[in-house]
């Protein structure tokens, strides 16, 4: 199933993709997060509403989460990756995250801060936490999973890199667009083997695939809740490949007006337009 | 005024501490994120309110914003510690954070995980944020704080170091406990010029006082939301003095049983003990 988050009327609500069109949940469902920790329960109910349908380009697609509780990233994750930014292959896992407020939806515009210069993009497949929890194992990760969705880490290089501490670059509003739904876990099955891939401007930038992560998503999953407890709703950004415009010589990091596709295989696409901060 | 949330027979409620009791606060305010975004227009209700007082010994006190949006922390951010951990005077604000999930009430345990050997305490000056905003200048950060609590970064030093990001060792369960209170920031006026205290044992192993700060509490809400869009009831952990149990030679970690006393001016104290997880 394939579930977002939607405007209509200023009103967020919650709904089922079919094709090309919205079937509405209705309001007694709650938020997505309410969703995700109601579905072993109302799993069937949810497959089975029936609704009058919106066409998916009258609804404002919201981030499908619009407010995770975590946003949690793993960095250098990907060997092409690690080679182009001068890296080593990591012993452990490097974790950071961006803030809750950088949530942003799949086809907003990523605004590009008046105090930051260096925007650059980072493909992504993002996992959204179904069952929370801690000291989970590998082998049981995948029964934590309620989803996938396409992610664009937003970088803002000059900031990420003016201390030792990556976390402000990574969190300004707008930067972590994430969606445009979340395809359950069901429908993927195996989230290694997905082609990950950005676009600027039609030009292909990024183009890897979930095989060639360093530490795959159970290996993350598993040593990120030795430290602290998943909750429902709970993103994992899981890396980007190589390709980012940081690593281009010379450098070439997003302008007013480009158009940023992320795609991730049978996950969709976001796609964006940057707008400098007026 | 100072409020507290706290549990009484399961329940999550929300109260005013006169003295040595707690007056509880009616339901309608809901949760300690909704009075503090009610609080404009609810402040005088909320002062009026009488209603059967409940001693402060007999209430179970939760973490004041039980689960805050955001959890900053400012790193380095006091000359003497900055000596001690042999690093040098920050050009610009190093800024990371801990997760909402490791939010801890003010005389809960504070666990000390399998996967972690070196548990470290910081004492520290928290800044609830009141009134959200972005762009927000150093001339009216004060009118974006809602109140003032003490705060402990406690730190595994193993996990923080293991990697060049700090997010997981500050970050396990349990391992941000504030409170006990929130003193409205009407009680407190300027926050610099507060003694900042930790105890061990009843052993004293910092005491310095927030005239010390490298960047004052205005320069600290300044910077950070020149990034991100902060909300009603996130935190600001305003940075630790020197004293910490890492810097000792040899290291003094926290060991199963000691208690950890952390102390304000005027805001109170903490007072957790330290417990080997099973």
């Amino acid at each position: 199933m394939k579930l977002v988050t939607f405007a209509t009327g200023g009103q967020a609500a919650i709904g089922r993709v079919e094709g090309d069109q919205i079937v509405p949940l209705p309001p007694h469902f709650g938020s997505m997060i309410d969703l995700i920790i109601g579905w072993p329960e109302w799993e069937a109910l949810i497959r089975g509403t029936h609704a009058a349908p919106i066409a998916l380009k009258d609804a404002h697609l919201l981030p499908p989460v619009p407010r995770p509780g975590k946003i949690l990233a793993i960095g250098l994750n990907y060997a092409d990756h690690i080679r182009e930014t001068g890296g080593e292959l990591p012993q452990r896992q490097i974790w950071f995250c961006k803030q809750p407020t950088a949530a942003n939806g799949p086809y907003d515009p990523i605004i590009l801060p008046k105090v930051a210069q260096q925007i650059d993009y980072e493909a992504e497949l993002v996992v959204v936490i179904g069952k929370g929890g801690r000291a989970i194992s590998k082998e049981d990760a995948p029964s934590h999973i309620f989803g996938y969705c396409v992610g664009n880490d937003v970088s803002a290089r000059d900031w990420q890199m003016a201390t030792s501490q990556w976390m402000l670059g990574k969190s300004f509003d707008t930067h972590a667009p994430f969606g445009p739904w979340i395809t359950t876990a069901d429908e993927i099955g195996d989230p290694h083997g997905r082609g990950v891939r950005a676009f600027v401007n039609g030009e292909i930038r990024q183009d890897s695939d979930t095989s060639n992560l360093v530490f795959n998503v159970w290996d993350q999953i598993a040593y990120v809740c030795q430290v602290m407890t998943l909750e429902p709703g709970d993103l994992i950004y899981t890396g980007t490949p190589g390709g980012v415009g940081m690593a281009m010589k010379p450098p070439r990091y997003l302008k007013d007006g480009d158009l940023v596709r992320i795609e991730v295989d049978r996950l969709g696409a976001l796609e964006a337009v940057c707008r400098a901060e007026e």
